[in-house]
């Protein structure tokens, strides 16, 4: 366990003379190093094994054929049952095509692997769900990416999962492949960077309202950033109360407003043109005027330290909630945020106060859903998440550095798939519907045994430890490099 | 283990005055309603798990974002590294559109979970490989199964794993299916009901040929049935010696030759026209003269008995070879086959001896495959890994009641795997190329990992015992059934 008290205080370990720039740059070059020895150790990261016992090979005979006949026969005749009958129902499609690999871009197909098998990793272990990191070749036979191949891979996919996680796919296809397949397919489909962040945000923003004493329909809020992630919490935010009218989105080009032709014309970009329609009626075009007053601001633009300025900050509201959210640095730090008046300042990194992560909310989602089979997750499902979270962290006391949970907060993912699963059922959407306290019950029990298993194989060496030597050694390169 | 108990000795459980007939069907009943109980008891029969482990949170920073970002950049800039850095290397998509599944045929996308969970559980248990069951949609927007979307679909997916194993795909489609993405693929795609069969009946008919001291350069051939099964076996029969004008392949409408117009023109059927024109140069139309001096027949054809007449039989020569291998009831039973003169009778069933089974052979020519990431399973793999079965069974004692392994021999598919992974090593095909003795090692230990990983959780009831009541209440209701 040396290895983790090293990863546990990682920063303890690096020579005191190093100021925080040194600092910042040798963790990420730690943990780049440190991944990409750890990949190649254990070759990946995720295997699949039988949940069956094989007592003997007798046994064949019905896990295989002749009995299976009888498993086909009967799921050809009511595909439903497939969701009983295979391990459909606790299986996710983590997809993508590799072209927006989180903060690197395209990497071609297999780029993403990394990354999908990470994701499949979190599932289980947060969720208790089975997943199968699917990195796809997207590109037509003239290499252009089509959004149209991803709908129709997972149009062919869908009969064997019982969801299916989109990632990391370029825009504008993603808001294609996202909307066409939320309708066509006869299970949930859900879109992590677009949904996962907008549910997460949505709960911090709920958390920091409480402490600060308003209330989401009254408070003017500024969108820094119209991609994906914000153009989804524009729309979970008007879902949850707020008013259209009330927000002004930014893109690089400046304000959405109803006079965006740039917008109008390019048919991709649908979701932009639908919030230019309804948000920021007087065509505010400048930061001086949105800012002006504005209660919250939530960021999701360029890495920083200086895309948000803060006289921006200034011109808000008393106390002002500020979300920036870019990686690896944000568009404003929160010391400078708070320095220009911001009073609740979140972030997506871990290392500051009131991270916004996506992992404390995609596998609850998923896992709620999956347990009661639900047909779809709905925007009223994902806001009804964001509550679910909000109100776990309320509950363990929030306070202006602490609005969000954490992954360490075991009991949320059990808790927040019950809300979520018992919202599928009350919406009519679940093939299985179970009450609130089974569905807690069965995702606390999957998370668990998940637990319990990789103690077993860790303990038994099937799970090999990491090598310690080398969680030194890397650290002691990273240091060196650093020093230059 | 009472149930299993009761499973391996299940005929001595019948009333006594169960006559044959009532026996067989009494057995297939009691498997599949066996199956139906137990695949809805454990909702399907593979999981994920992860294979690295966890001792802190702080894990995920190089597990996923910011460190795996080294993992996408490295993949990116060679793909081949994703062979080390993720999971895929020792991962097969099984594919299947379920238009074939088994004896039931089109079993709509979703029905062939079953089958498909079926072979990822035994590709684990015997082989130690990691496997997707992935049943798709293949239909246009008439409803019509194309070949085309399977083939653009395993192209896209194929970043995502080390091997495809094609599964269950109805004929003509799966000729063109597997031809195509056998040359357009990067790696291996394997069709088990084509090459497997093939692969593991030709391992049967060297092993006769040395009990009946005969060479298969110079016997007489009759294959009953022209389908992707004995197309295949005429195929590796020829690549490892056999004479081409030897041959005579018959199907529904007569014999194989070089005047069936019907195949030259439905182009669909090109590796049958191809076998039309090298085989029966004498255009023999009928059984009398085909099977007239015979030494091997290989029926792949109807569900018997009385498919092939024991006549015919009678006009094969001394010795004679018979593979009679529809399921479930052989072309011709083995008692009759032998009265009527042969000599050695293999089928397709686990309950007469000699069974022509698969699970003996892709579990390692798979492994073998994945172990030095070959690009390609090629003929002369196939026939490879049949010498070495036949071989693993020549060491262990062949007799004309024993020419093939069975399932119970487990060190027959770390001997496979390697004589398999050493013959893609010497055609230049592995990516990571192993020795012999390298090979058989990480075969038999990743094996070996399974069942003791499956112990583990059988022991801590990570993975449920089988509710022994159910077995017995299955075969009462079973005989009262049969009872009528």
């Amino acid at each position: 366990m040396i290895m983790s008290h090293l990863i546990d205080n990682l920063e303890k370990h690096f020579p005191q003379d190093f100021d925080e720039g040194q600092k910042a740059k040798a963790k990420t070059l730690f943990y780049k190093r440190l991944s990409l020895f750890a990949h190649d150790f254990y070759r990946g990261k995720m295997i699949t094994l039988p949940k069956v016992p094989i007592e003997s090979l007798n046994w064949f005979n019905a896990w295989y054929t002749p009995g299976v006949s009888a498993v086909s026969t009967t799921i050809r005749d009511d595909n439903d049952r497939s969701f009983r009958l295979s391990n459909r129902a606790n299986l996710v499609a983590v997809v993508s095509d590799s072209t927006r690999v989180l903060g690197d871009g395209d990497c071609t197909p297999p780029g993403g692997l990394g990354v999908m098998e990470g994701k499949a990793l979190l599932m289980k272990y947060l969720g208790g769900i089975d997943a199968s990191a699917l990195c796809i070749d997207s590109r037509d036979e003239n290499g252009i990416h089509q959004a149209q191949k991803i709908i129709d891979f997972v149009k062919m996919v869908q009969p064997s999962f019982g969801a299916v996680n989109l990632e990391d796919i370029s825009q504008p296809n993603c808001f294609r492949v996202l909307d066409e397949l939320r309708e066509a397919c006869d299970i949930p489909v859900w879109h992590d960077d677009a949904q996962g962040t907008a549910c997460v945000t949505l709960s911090g923003v709920l958390n920091a309202l409480k402490i600060v004493g308003k209330r989401l329909d009254s408070v003017r809020i500024v969108l820094y950033g119209a991609g994906a992630a914000n153009s989804s919490i524009a729309r979970l935010m008007i879902q949850d109360g707020a008013k259209p009218e009330n927000i002004v989105m930014f893109d690089k080009d400046g304000t959405l407003h109803k006079n965006r032709v740039d917008y109008e014309k390019d048919t991709r970009f649908y979701p932009q043109w639908k919030l230019c329609q309804i948000t920021n009626p007087q065509c505010i075009t400048t930061e001086e005027e949105a800012f002006k007053g504005a209660d919250i601001l939530v960021a999701l633009s360029h890495p920083g330290p200086d895309t948000i300025k803060p006289e921006w900050i200034s011109l808000m509201a008393e106390k002002a909630i500020v979300f920036a959210c870019a990686n690896p640095v944000p568009e404003i730090y929160p010391h400078a945020a708070k320095a220009a008046g911001a009073y609740i300042v979140a972030t997506g990194r871990g290392d500051f106060p009131n991270q916004v992560n996506n992992s404390v909310c995609f596998p609850s989602i998923l896992k709620g859903t999956l347990l009661v089979s639900s047909r779809k997750i709905t925007d009223e499902m994902a806001v009804c998440a964001a509550h679910a979270i909000a109100d776990f962290a309320e509950r363990q006391g929030i306070s202006a550095d602490h609005i969000m949970p954490t992954m360490m907060d075991s009991d949320l993912f059990p808790t927040v798939a019950a809300a979520v699963g018992e919202c599928a059922v009350n919406a009519g959407l679940a093939r299985h519907p179970l009450d609130r306290t089974t569905i807690y019950n069965l995702a606390k029990r999957d998370i668990d045994e998940v637990h319990h298993a990789m103690d077993l194989l860790v303990g038994e060496g099937l799970i090999q430890q990491f090598p310690e030597a080398e969680v030194k050694r890397i650290l002691e390169e990273v240091v060196t490099t650093i020093r230059g």
